[in-house]
Formats: C-alpha cells, structure tokens, sequence
C-alpha cells in the first residue's frame, strides 16, 4: 500500500495554545483565547455542542475573560503585540469586535480585579498616576462614574478578593515572588492575614466566607498551605496542608461547601476536594499532568485547562470529579501519542549535595543523531514542567535527547529551595546546571562531544553565562531573549517590577561585584561557540536592548553569531507563523553545528 | 449597561469556506476541506465528538476528498494558488503533510475518478498527453504500476462510474455545459446511455446496480430526470422525475436499494428520498435552501453540506433524514440571524416578454443608505441563490440593497432556459438586466441616481458590457475577474474549455461580428463612470490580461479606473485575508462614489 515518511518537524508545531477560559454561569458557553486560527483570538462553544466559533476577533493575547452572571456581555482584557500594557475590554454576548471600556494611554496598564455580583461595578487595578505600586480603581458601568479604592504604597498592591457587601478587600503587596504580603481592608481598618508579616511568605488566591478569609499561603512553612483569618477575633489558623505538596489554588464550591484546592509537586499537580464541614479530603483523579486552570460551575462540575508532557493544552470538563471529558481537542498534526517522548524524572546530586529533579527526554532510538540539548528554563523562579512543549517533540523527533533540570530557585521543591536563586541569579543554579552537564556524560546519555545548550528568558540568560564562562561543554548555544547584563536588565523591566527587584537581583551599586560576577557580558572572551540570539522587537520584560548589545559586542570581538529580531512580538510567541519560523531556524542552526 | 455599536462590516467577512468533506465507511471520522484557521486546509472530527482538529496542512484549496474504506489511508488533490492543475496526495488516516501520489509537471491536471472497493487501484484523470480531451488512467497504489484505461477523443471525458468487477466504465463526454453525452464502454465495446446522442442533453452521476446504468439526464426534457440504461437489452427507460424540478444528483443507498436525490427549482434546493422497490417517494426536509454536497454512509445516515441566504455553509447530520443536527458551527461573528437580510424571490418580465426571477436583498430601514448594487451573477450558466454571501450580509448592513437577476442562461428553470446564452453572451441575458433595472425604479425600489453595478467573473464580463453600453444608469461599477474582450478570451481558457467554446460561445472566425458586438472592449468610449477592476494573477479561468488590457485602455483614455491585482489567487479567494482586503477597497469604492 502507500508508505508515508515519518512526521516533519512542522508538524510538531501544528497545535496551538489555549491559554484562558470562561464558563457563563448557565454553563451554556464557553469562551476562550486560541491562536486556533493562527493569531491569538477569542472563540466560542454553545454547550453541550463542541463545536467552536469565532467568538472576538483581535489577534492579540487575552490577560483575562469574565462573562457577566446574567449573560449581558463579556470582558475581556488584551494588550498589543506582547507588550503587556493590558487593557479592558467590553464585548457583546454575542461576541463581536472587543470595543474598549478601561482603556487608557497605550504605555498604561489595566488590569481586571472582580466584577460585582450583579455585574454593574468593575473593579479594577491600573498603573495610571501609580506606575510602580499601582491604584486599585472601581468603574460603575452604567454611567462610567470612577473612584479610587486603594492606592498602593511600597510595593506593586493588586486588589485580589471582596466581599460579598463590598466593604472589606483583600489586597495582596508583592515583594519578590517569594514574599508576597496579604492585607485585609474593612473601611480604614487594616489587618495583615498573618500574625508577623515580616517573616518572609507568600499569600494567594483570598476568598471571603462570611466573617472569615482564606487563602493559601507558606508562612512559616515549606510548602504552601490554606489558611484562614478570622474578621471578628482577627485570628489566623490553618485549615488544611498536604504532605511534601504544595497548595497552588483554592477555589470555593459555596453550594457545596468545599474548596477544589490544587496542589504542585515537582514536575506535576494533583486536585483535591476539601469538605469545609467535615473537614474531609478527597482526591479527584486529573485527566493530564499540569493544570492550567480550574472553574468550578455553580453546579459543580469541573472546567480545566491541563496538559501534559506528550499532550498539548486542553479544556476538560466533568460533571462529577470522574470520567473527564475532552471538550477541545488540541493535538499534534498526523503524530500518534506513541510517536512523542515522554519524559523521565531524574534526580542527580549538585556540587553541594543538594538534590536537583530533572526531566529527561530521550530520543526514540530510531530516531537518535546522538545529540543533546541542555535547556535551562527560564523564570527563574518556575520550573520545567511535564507540559507539552512543541519545541521539545519537533526537536527530539529530529533525534535530539533534551535534559531540563529544575535547578536552585525553582518552584514546586518548597520555599527555601525557590529563593536559593535571589540575588544568586549566577553562582548556585549555573552549578547546578554544571552538574547536570557532568551527569549527562557520567550517566553516558550525552557525548562530551555531543552537547548544545538553548534557553530562553532566565534560561538564555543562564545559556549565555555557562556560554561565557564553560564553553567547553557545548558545541553551540541559542539564547532567547535572555538578559546578557544585570546592570542593565535591572533598570529596564517594567515600573511596577522595580519594587521586588531587591529580593530579586540586589541593588546594583550595593552588589555592584556580584553584579559583575553574574553578568554573562563580564565572559564575553569566553563565547567562542556559535551562537543564535532571538528577540522580540517589543519584548517589555527583557528589552530588545539586552540582545542588541552582546550581539554588537560579539560582532565586535569576530565572533560566529546570528540574530533574529521578531518585529511584532514580545516576551514570548503569539503568532504561529514567528513560532515555526523561529524553531525551524533553530533547528536549521543546531543541524548546522553538529559536525 | 454598556453599549455596543452595531456590528461592523469585518464581522461579516468572519465566516470561513467549506468546501468539501468526507466520512469515514464506520463514521468515525469525517475530514473536511476550510479555511478555519485563515488558509484553506484540511480538518477533521471523530465523530460523535465535533470539536475539529487540524488534519492536514497544505494552504491550498482541496478538489476531493476520499478516505479509504478499510481507513488506511486518506486521498486529497490540491491545486497552487488556485491555478486548477489539480494533483492527487495521499495521506495518512492519522492526517499530517500531503505526499505525492499521483503527480507531475505543475501545469498538469491530475483529477480523481474512483478508488477500488479494495483501495489498491486508483482511476484517475489527467491532462498529460492529452492536454484537450484528457485521458483516464488507472494506478495500481501497491507498486505503482499505471495503465492507460481511456484515451480521451473529441471533447474533454472524464470517468464518472465503475462496475463492481471494474469491467465496465461510464464516461461523459462535455460538448458544453448544457451537452453532455454518456457513453457505457465495456471492454471493446460502447453504447451511448441515451437512444438518440445527437440531440441536446446531459448525463450526469451514473452508478452501477447490476446490469444496469442508473443516471441524471435530461434527454428530450426540460427537467432532468433519473433514467436507466439496460447493459443487458440496451434499453433506455425514465424511472423518476420531479414536477417542475431538475434532479441534480443521485446517491444510491445499496443497503435499502433507494436513490437520495437532489432537486433544483429556482433559487433553492429540494431532497428526495426514493425507493426503487416500492418506487415510491418522499419528501425530506433539509436543513437550508441550497444543497453543497449530500453523502449517505452505509448506516443510512445523512451529512450534508449546506448554506442559506441568512445561514453560512455548515455541514449538518440526520441519522434518519428528519432531525438535522449541526455538526459544524460556522456563524456570522456576532451577529444574531435576525441582523441578516433573508432575500426575497421576485420576478418582472423582460423584454420580450420573458418572465426573470431575481433575489431581491433588501436593506433594513434603520442601515439604509438609499443606494442599490445590481448583481449579474457569473457562470453564465449557473444561477445566483439562497446560498450565504459575506459580502452580500455585509453591503446590506452598510445599508445597500441588492438586486440579483436569473437572467436567461441560469440553471434551475428549465433546459431550454440554460440555453438562450450560448452564443448569445451579450444580447439577451443584457436586456434581462435592463429590464431588471427598469424594474427597480418602476417599483420605486431605487432612485435613478442611486444604483451601482458591481459583478464577477460572467458578472465582471456583463457589468464591463453594461458600463459600456448602458452607463447613465450607473454611479460606478466593480469588475471581479471579468472577460473584457471575447476574442482573447475564447483563446485564453484551460485546454480542456477549448472544445467546449464552440457552443458555449461560438467561433472567433465565424462569429465575428457578434464577438466584436458582445465584447464589452468595444464599447470603451461608453465606460465614462469609476470603475474599480480586481483580478486575481494565477488565475486560470479568466486570465490576467483580460482585465490588464481593459485597465490599460481605460487609463490611456483618461478614466477613472482602480486596479488591483492579487498576486496569490486564482478565480476566486482562496485566502481571508486577501477577500476582506478585497471587500472593504470595493466598499471603500462604492462609498467614495455615493455623493
């Protein structure tokens, strides 16, 4: 019969994201934000009926989504060509052209906080007259009327929870990612929802039942945990922690009094069911390794966005806890679940003892060029996930095997381990990846010979410092859009980021050595291998700047490398085609380099 | 609450082609050829699940779609750009990137016949060796080994039906559209399917039941009709006719011995369900005016591709030809069916007395801008219908009304009528839009100030003549790809139209009075209003130099003409982008011209 070849690498890249949902309160429409159609836009499915519609066209990323409790119309939040300077947006229910509402100077930031009930009052959180700590704004939709909330002070202050009479909010105060305060305001009252907010911790995800606030938080813990403060007698207690995992999302089910708490341990998640009354816990079988989002109906049932690491993102639905169904069906063109890696869970030791998990994945045999690629994640303070990556299938399938180790300062290891990497952004976590490197050719999975590093964000930062200072391990490096100079990065992030730089980084002029120490520019002399740099031309977190001046210095200096600047994207890919252009150039370079 | 503007013209152009589609032998799979993420490409849905996913990439337009019966492998012919040199792929059954299978020169047509009922030998068309009548082939899929199976004489044959045992092959032989002859060829032998093949007729749509030859014909009638043909006896028989309706297809059911058939009365269409035991039969309902393509499965269910004036082409599923449930969810963005304008069938009487029936669109009183846009459809012989126009929904929203006549030449009113434009391009199917037009003001529809002629293709050709000899009825008129000069036109078709010219049009030697008289080039000093010319580089059907050279003149003569060619498409749009882009310069033209 007709014999066909084995999948092309384009085929790899033939999924699309989904990256937001909305359930209406009827369940009768879901709404979510798909590149389904090669840009970033809004589509629809009229429940039971999986069938999509284009539901806004925009072609830009959507920050949130929110459909109004009576079905009258439909919020949504985008910014423009990656930027990040989101702003407000109303829609009919129908769907339509997103027609602005909180909108604002295009350098301003608007971000959405909560709908009031009856969905006549938006609050929401802005930059505008407060870039570096933010102004928490309500807008009363009917006639526009605006009134400050809150202004923030110190640090970047976000409006996360309200109450039911909206007279008390909780407002959460970011530090670092790693020291995140929770405040409670109830008039001109102000409680802190822990008992010494000094003591480094997090607090997320409030939510107000009746007298009492509970979120999830880590205060003097490993792991995070959900808690409670009481309004009336101001006391704080846990509610529920679980073993060696750490709490990630509480979401209240009022009609049935529990919360679906969602939990991350290492490379993957797990759900639970939390009975306030019985103080039972019970564990809902997920239907991938990574959720990406939970919406719990008013009826109960279960909406989530998961993935895994050989299955693209999908919304799931289920009625009941068990037996998900599929609602979206995101897969790989033409390529069977048998024909992608999945990955294994490593650990090696590091060079101080302490233990790092990595993900492994192997090359099918038949597959194999003898190749690896070392991929530190970016972040830092994240971590390499069992979640589908395009990148990683379409690279394995060409034969390469990819080692991605969650080194110090990655998340879901507890919460000393995320902050090893503050102001250590180029000691602990490059031995750590020095380590793996060791334990590749140890393990005899990698040649010495035989190693390309590629990273993007954190992780082309860390590509670029291991470049500049063990060149010797790799054959060639692709950085993309890493930060190559702390002095400089530590500037140019986005205002409201500059508060919790700090914890972060450090201050330049105080840690102006260390600062030195951690740059990947200090080792320019060492970048002798090849190199390919990628950078969005609007990118608002690493600016285009810190690509164009190592290049320029590289070019200077006669060294071997390649630019690329996408003129219409950001931090990250939002349209296919840049996506597949820029992979296939990758791939077109580490083929180049193999020899 | 907040308010939303009306919906915009974009939306309107929001809806996406489906052109075709096929359904696995267990029903498990139906695949389906649209441009849902922006170019057209393949798409399919495991069925009862209808939540499409990519499952083929190539950006261009599909010419069928057949997937094996043991669900091997998946058959697919593309074109480029929409140059019609169709070629045949093969995929696999888990979908991925097209494989030659049966290809060649890029200027060569490849088209499907059938696949064995085994699927190891493909019958197929070709244009090579035999570029005017085209000669049948047939590939053995296991080795590749081909054969000659018919050598195309005269006019352009095309295999249309095989016996079970692959003895016996029905080809239809195209004179013109309106002479189409069967002949039956069974080893050395051959039979003309009707007694007397000399006489005006049609033969469409054979299929073997046994030794006999069941077929659409409307040998010695008005109407066409299912007619058989004896293997046996050579005998000729009708079986089943329609009143006043033609039959345009039929689909045998083998497991219940019944013919689904197709019917076209006018401006919609009609299905019929008929059992040749009994001979009895029923009427079906169906899910929208105009039928795109019917498919029985073996089970007895029913898909159907289908469109309305209101309602974009969907495709849609009866398990038992009552209750159509929509499997596809193509839609208007944003806008609810009662924003759309359902036409209404009018007719007036012509010239000579003739009567025309014409969809009449009119606009909502609350978007009327008081203009109208005369609509000569192309073709000539086919018939503007109840099927879903984007631009038609999207000028009546910008508040122009339309006029769509069936001048004489339009399908779907008899044999005779099809006729009275062959070799008549330019007299009588004009004065029926004259008459037309002198309606409109009769009836007071349309200020005598206040009209525009926009038209493709045969329309471009009859709005280029009518500018020409008829401008003072005009503010300004839009050409798509119309043939502005017959002479070049005759010369400048796909080999395989050559031998159809002769009735359709006539000959440029013999008839060369006429040819001057209805070339609308000959009127160019009458063409004094704006015009706008669009036209697409590759395409076949009316190639470019028809509208450069009517361009090139205008200019020369001073007149104000746009011209605008699409360098990616061929005779139609192929891309959104190019068609929204296309839509909105016209609208732009039209508005400029309003004053």
């Amino acid at each position: 019969m007709i014999q066909f070849p084995k999948p092309t690498v384009e085929q790899f890249f033939r999924t699309y994201a989904i990256t937001d949902f909305a359930v209406s309160k009827d369940e009768e429409r879901l709404i979510f934000s798909t590149n389904l159609n090669g840009k970033m836009n809004l589509w629809a499915m009229d429940l039971p009926d999986t069938y999509p519609y284009l539901f806004a066209h925009r072609e830009e990323s959507c920050s949130f989504l929110k459909i109004d409790d009576k079905n009258r119309y439909v919020l949504a939040g985008f910014d423009k060509d990656g930027d990040e300077n989101h702003q407000i947006y109303a829609l009919p229910f129908e769907g339509g052209l997103p027609q602005d509402l909180v909108t604002g100077d295009s350098d301003e930031k608007y971000f959405y906080a909560k709908l009031s009930d009856d969905g006549e009052r938006l609050y929401y959180i802005t930059s505008k007259d407060n870039p570096s700590f933010m102004n928490t704004r309500m807008r009363h939709l009917s006639d526009g009327a605006d009134t400050l909330i809150h202004q923030g002070e110190k640090s970047p202050t976000f409006l996360t929870a309200i109450s039911k009479d909206e007279k008390a909010f909780v407002f959460i105060q970011m530090f670092a990612n790693t020291y995140i305060k929770g405040i409670v305001k109830m008039g001109t009252e102000t409680y802190e929802l822990v008992p010494d907010p000094d003591k480094i911790h997090t607090v997320s995800d409030p939510v107000f039942i009746e007298d009492t606030v509970y979120f999830v938080t880590n205060y003097e813990s490993e792991y995070s945990y959900v808690a409670k403060f009481d309004l009336k007698t101001k006391d704080f207690s846990e509610v529920l922690s679980i073993e060696k995992e750490s709490i990630t999302s509480v979401t209240y089910h009022k009609e049935s009094h529990v919360f679906y708490v969602t939990t991350e341990h290492g490379v993957q998640d797990a759900l639970y069911r939390f009975d306030l009354g019985s103080e039972t816990t019970e564990t809902i079988d997920i239907p991938a390794d990574v959720i990406g989002k939970l919406h719990v109906a008013e009826s109960g049932a279960l909406y989530m966005l998961a993935t895994s690491g050989t299955t693209p993102i999908n919304i799931y639905y289920s009625e009941t806890g068990a037996d998900w169904k599929q609602l979206t069906n995101n897969n790989v063109l033409g390529v069977r679940n048998e024909d992608m890696v999945e990955p294994e869970v490593v650990s090696y030791t590091s060079y101080d003892g302490m233990e790092i998990e990595a993900l492994l994945f192997k090359a099918h045999p038949e597959n194999d060029n003898g190749h690896t690629i070392f991929w530190p994640h970016g972040g830092p303070q994240t971590a390499e996930r069992k979640t589908y990556r395009s990148m990683f299938q379409a690279f394995l399938n060409r034969g390469y095997t990819i080692f991605a180790p969650n080194f110090r300062g990655s998340t879901g290891y507890g919460a000393t381990f995320v902050t090893l990497v503050e102001q250590d952004w180029g000691e602990g976590p490059r031995l750590d990846c020095v380590a793996g490197i060791e334990w590749l050719f140890d393990k005899n999975i990698t040649d010495r010979d035989k190693l390309f590093l590629v990273g993007g964000s954190y992780g082309g930062y860390m590509s670029l410092l291991l470049h500049g200072r063990h060149a010797d391990y790799f054959k060639a490096v692709v950085d993309i859009f890493g930060p190559s100079d702390l002095f400089t990065f530590a500037n140019s992030v986005p205002d409201h980021w500059k508060p919790i730089m700090e914890r972060w980084i450090g201050d330049p002029v105080r840690d102006k050595e260390r600062f030195i120490k951690d740059s990947p520019v200090t080792y320019l002399d060492g970048m002798v291998k090849p190199m390919l740099v990628i950078q969005g031309a609007k990118d608002p977190r690493v600016v285009k700047e810190e690509s164009d001046q190592i290049v320029a210095k590289l070019e200077e200096a006669g060294r071997d490398v390649e630019y690329f600047v996408m003129e219409d994207e950001g931090h990250g890919f939002s349209k296919k085609e840049n996506e597949i252009k820029v992979y296939t150039m990758m791939l077109d370079f580490l083929a180049k380099h193999q020899g």
